[in-house]
């Protein structure tokens, strides 16, 4: 049979998955893996977002418009100005899901060969869709030292060239769970004026922040109307990463259009997941405080818990669902393998993320793992039993 | 207020969306509207299908595999197998809608700067995707004048460079509704194996072939099964364009897995879409039978009804529900904006989309008209009335 070679572009393989097939065969020889490698949530879907799907009522399940139907907007609009956005519906563009915000976030404000500055660690998957769009990610380091708070702005300012045309940030912060200060956020303020920078703002964990920290975000920021571009999504807030709804906000009109057009061209947003979505900004604040607790305590819980195995460091983090630890082992990427491969105590392991995925700078991170705090608290406790065995009889430990 | 200037990438706007304004601003006027314009059809989604909707039973609105559910994957291989595909569920990476299907199978493929040759007028948004991807579409001219057929292999062969990876057809075609014969399609076959060329088949209307045609996919071409890649989406199939939902096969291993880390950098198709489309494959062939009734008929009253009208002459297309018309216009861009700011019959107007948006080639298609019959055929009728009158009235009239 004639073969033909794929010479299409190189795609950067996302960190998160790059272990898959050692789960696979671990969970084929019957071991037990808890999952802290994903931020899939175990929470439920709000039950008025699960009768919303329930409830539909329509012959066709047609197109919506491409930036999203006038009602979901208008809905949506109004749970951001309780936040205190103050936007109009207009400044809305529904997305398929977050993935789909920032690639029409980033394209929309960036040319191919043009720069964009993001503190590292960051999401892993911002290089793939920058990668596509043909842009430069332009990494800063942070460090676990200080919690990975925001780099000083003169390392931003060093950055700066002719090409750079945003700034992107997390916040609260995948996969580090941290969250950016007022003060922090005024300094980037202050920055993107004076360089005339786009400031994208990820702010998928919006609503878990822990400690009593408000979650303050640039939309706050007075002078900054026309830079932030807000980049949101359903999928942790209602634990509906399934339904692949985002979108991305912005008073600047221009850049919106821009987006628009990006929108188009493929059409539609998901119709019954704008319908669901609508239903859930109706969501009882009793939801989001008892997540909330739940997820407090399993902070608490894994912090704790990963600061006592002898080697192990881990900060606090303010918000998200995240943490990044640093472990006493000469390749994280190895032990995590490892632990898939020929680690098991009572026949369970744990699956995590190395961290290295989600830093552009060679070898940074090479010791730190993102552990999701996703599981109940009792698989949380089982999983550190089983971390703490596996580091004490790993090799590579050092 | 600081304000910035938006300097991303340009992007091709989409043509069938360029005349919304003047649409917006008729109906404020009051003017009915007949929307030949969109793809959106008025046919009901099969009742299984929103049944499977209703009867959801999960808790977590949960991520899916980033390639699609194992479930969905084997009862849709069923479908294919059908046909005489003969896939494994194994081939079927699942997208968000065949818009997805389309951009991730031209990022694997083909690299940026690389070349793609594509029969024009094609449908208007592989311009943006392939802009998007930094990809170059070389048109080749189809002519009305034989219905749009498969320009000959010559002038395919003349375009071929170092650079060309792929080529790509719509199969029943939109714009055109052509839909390929088995000696175009073998002719096709032995190019992309001469050249060592991908073909990529976008069949989202395979289900709309009318006269007893029946309708051929390279998938059925014995020693193609390398370089062949099937766009799909199940929009027109089960009227269903607010599913999101459509997917890529190929056999090709190494081109497959190269998709999949585009799959996995957006995470995961939507997940009710899956379950619903899961159930659709159950759809009775009586369903399909009536649909197809339907659109033979409404083709039938369209195309008679065009080439009555002087001047105007429109093939009698195979299959898909478009057809692209003449008409004697010196500009149908110009006209079909025209028709919606100062015309009016009885207080109704059309909306069609100009075919020069579907088009590369400079000034081609520009006294030609995309028509999509997804009315009723009452509806189409009077809209005919409507545009024998507004070309009676044009002043721009050839």
């Amino acid at each position: 049979m004639p073969s033909i070679s794929v010479k299409g572009r190189e795609m950067p393989a996302s960190p998160i998955r790059k272990l898959t097939p050692y789960a696979d065969k671990a969970k084929q020889e019957g071991k037990h893996i808890y999952h802290l490698n994903i931020g899939q949530p175990d929470i439920e879907t709000p039950q008025i977002m699960l009768d919303a799907i329930k409830n539909i009522d329509f012959k066709v399940w047609a197109y919506t418009p491409s930036e999203g139907t006038v009602s979901y907007r208008t809905k949506l609009s109004s749970y951001y100005n309780k936040l205190g956005y103050g936007i109009s519906p207009t400044d809305i563009l529904v997305t398929n899901g977050g993935s789909e915000a920032i690639t029409i976030a980033m394209q929309a404000c960036i040319g191919p060969g043009e720069e964009i500055i993001i503190p590292e660690p960051f999401y892993a998957n911002y290089n793939g869709f920058a990668h596509s769009a043909g842009i430069e990610i332009k990494p800063i380091l942070s460090y676990i030292e200080n919690g990975f708070a925001l780099p000083p702005i003169s390392a931003f300012e060093a950055l700066i060239t002719e090409k750079t045309r945003a700034i992107a940030i997390c916040n609260p912060n995948n996969p580090t769970g941290y969250l950016y200060s007022r003060k922090e956020l005024e300094a980037l303020r202050d920055l993107c004026l004076k360089y005339d920078l786009f400031l994208l703002s990820d702010e998928a964990y919006r609503e878990f922040c822990y400690d009593g920290n408000e979650f303050l975000s640039p939309m706050h920021l007075p002078g900054l109307e026309q830079h932030v571009v807000v980049l949101d999504t359903v999928s942790k807030r209602y634990s509906a990463c399934g339904a692949r709804l985002g979108c991305m906000i912005t008073k600047n009109e221009e850049l919106w259009r821009t987006a628009l057009k990006y929108a188009q061209a493929r059409l539609s947003p998901p119709a019954v997941a704008q319908l669901a979505a609508e239903a859930a900004v109706d969501t009882p604040q009793s939801y989001f405080d008892a997540v909330k607790e739940e997820y407090t305590a399993r902070r608490n819980t894994l912090v704790a818990g990963l600061n006592e195995i002898p080697g192990v460091y881990c900060p606090n983090p303010g918000g998200a669902f995240y943490v990044v630890a640093q472990l006493p082992v000469d390749d994280a990427d190895d032990f995590c393998q490892w632990m898939l491969e020929h680690f098991a105590y009572e026949n369970q392991t744990v699956m995590m993320a190395p961290a290295s995925g989600f830093y552009s700078t060679p070898d940074a991170g090479k010791n730190e793992v993102r552990i999701a705090y996703v599981l109940n608290i009792n698989d949380l406790k089982n999983a550190l039993v089983c971390l703490e065995r596996g580091l004490a009889a790993y090799p590579g430990r050092v």
